[in-house]
């Protein structure tokens, strides 16, 4: 069956010129209709500090103030975005590079402040993809290249979590086509030994999560990016994976078995 | 008869939050399709200082070397372009902001440096415009938002002038539907005397323009703006506007005459 694919690359990819071109020709070669959400990576931070700007992160994620919003949508939805759409032309996909505010397709709110809860500012959870949209993208043959940026449909633009804008995407894809989710990263899966790249979880399900978790196998920051991903399942998208960016093609189309995939 | 807006709005207009609210409220009010092109203005430079990169500019244009395309890659195509976008949605414009990567909306080659010629770097000329690409977005009824940076098909982004981003798209577009062409600054249009804001020339014409050519009223800079505008009223574009971003609304709704209006 025809399956429309959500691909998610890492910032630590799109940080690494080779291992980005790699993976944009893999991603262009891979059949079907197709959707890119790109991290951020860390040019941000080194734009910051250039202008002056104290970059603060709190539990591995970025406090965005008012000036450094206006970075990030810089290097996330400038630079980052349209050397990937360029190279992604290059290598003959045809790609539309987006933020959230581009045709309304991602609309989210500034995270409220629970009391005694770290404000993380101009952040932005997600409340509504604008399906119709990258539906008629897709269906002209062109992949749409998701930055990791939204907006509040009153001129704020918002910084969000990739992991979040893909499974969101894939989400509300679902309800036109068969999606298959998929993360690459830097490392080859999901693995019993952080230590053992060899010692890669092929399948998950919800009991096997379940016995992972109590194990301490799955354990800190891997529990919120797995309950996202079983989240997307539950919601409807049909399968959720998780590789090497090196190794997207053929686990997709089959060649490989390499990486991790959840399934109901 | 129905005609399609491709109004320009210049760098200093950008540069200036409470203009450029007012300038995207009118455009956002503005009736029939339309279509925004913006200029770059001076945060590039901003930014170029802060990383150390120096600078250059010849007869008032940039020299684009490698980092300096990726500063105004960041700037024009990322914050000034979002920016715009996630304003136009507040104030009820649907728009989408695309760079010339993104669908293949404009190609271009890296200008060919003449012996003893001034090189401008990763300037580009353009070679096409996706005119289906734009028809299709602007038939959803969205507002295509373009920033000044084109691509080769090989993956270069190129620094690209936005007045001639423009023309070649309302000239493009002249092929499917008619098309008006807006220049909008910080001027009430073409002026007689540069130090008298009153002594606006109302209607331009060819022969009219061969005169103020001759009378030395149009000079220096204006001549290659003039050129172009008239370039693009003989490849088709019914007729090109040059007004104060403040009176877009006014000159196209008839409500007012103040403004410059080029006709064969």
């Amino acid at each position: 069956m025809l399956h429309l694919s959500v691909v998610k690359i890492g910032g630590n990819i799109v940080d690494n010129p080779e291992a980005l071109d790699k993976f944009l020709s893999d991603f262009a070669d891979l059949k079907g209709p197709k959707v890119l959400v790109h991290g951020g990576g860390k040019v941000a931070t080194k734009i910051s500090d250039a202008l002056g700007i104290e970059t603060q992160m709190v539990d591995g994620r970025r406090v965005t103030d008012q000036e450094t919003v206006k970075v990030v949508t810089m290097v996330y939805a400038g630079l980052v975005n349209k050397t990937i759409v360029a190279k992604l032309q290059a290598f003959g996909c045809d790609a539309l590079g987006l933020s959230g505010a581009d045709g309304d397709a991602i609309r989210a709110h500034k995270r409220k402040v629970e009391k005694g809860a770290v404000d993380y500012g101009f952040v932005g959870d997600i409340i509504g993809v604008n399906d119709e949209l990258l539906v008629n993208i897709v269906n002209s043959d062109i992949a749409p290249v998701l930055a990791p940026i939204t907006h509040n449909g009153s001129g704020q633009l918002l910084n969000t979590n990739a992991d979040t804008v893909a499974s969101a995407v894939a989400v509300a894809l679902a309800g036109h086509i068969p999606v298959r989710l998929v993360y690459c990263f830097e490392l080859p899966g999901v693995l019993k030994d952080i230590n053992d790249k060899n010692s890669i979880i092929s399948f998950i399900n919800k009991r096997t999560y379940t016995e992972l978790k109590q194990e301490g196998v799955i354990a800190d920051g891997m529990i919120p990016k797995m309950d996202n991903c079983f989240e997307a399942i539950e919601e409807g998208v049909s399968s959720v994976y998780i590789c090497h960016a090196d190794n997207l093609l053929g686990l997709l189309e089959g060649k490989s078995s390499v990486g991790t995939q959840l399934k109901a």
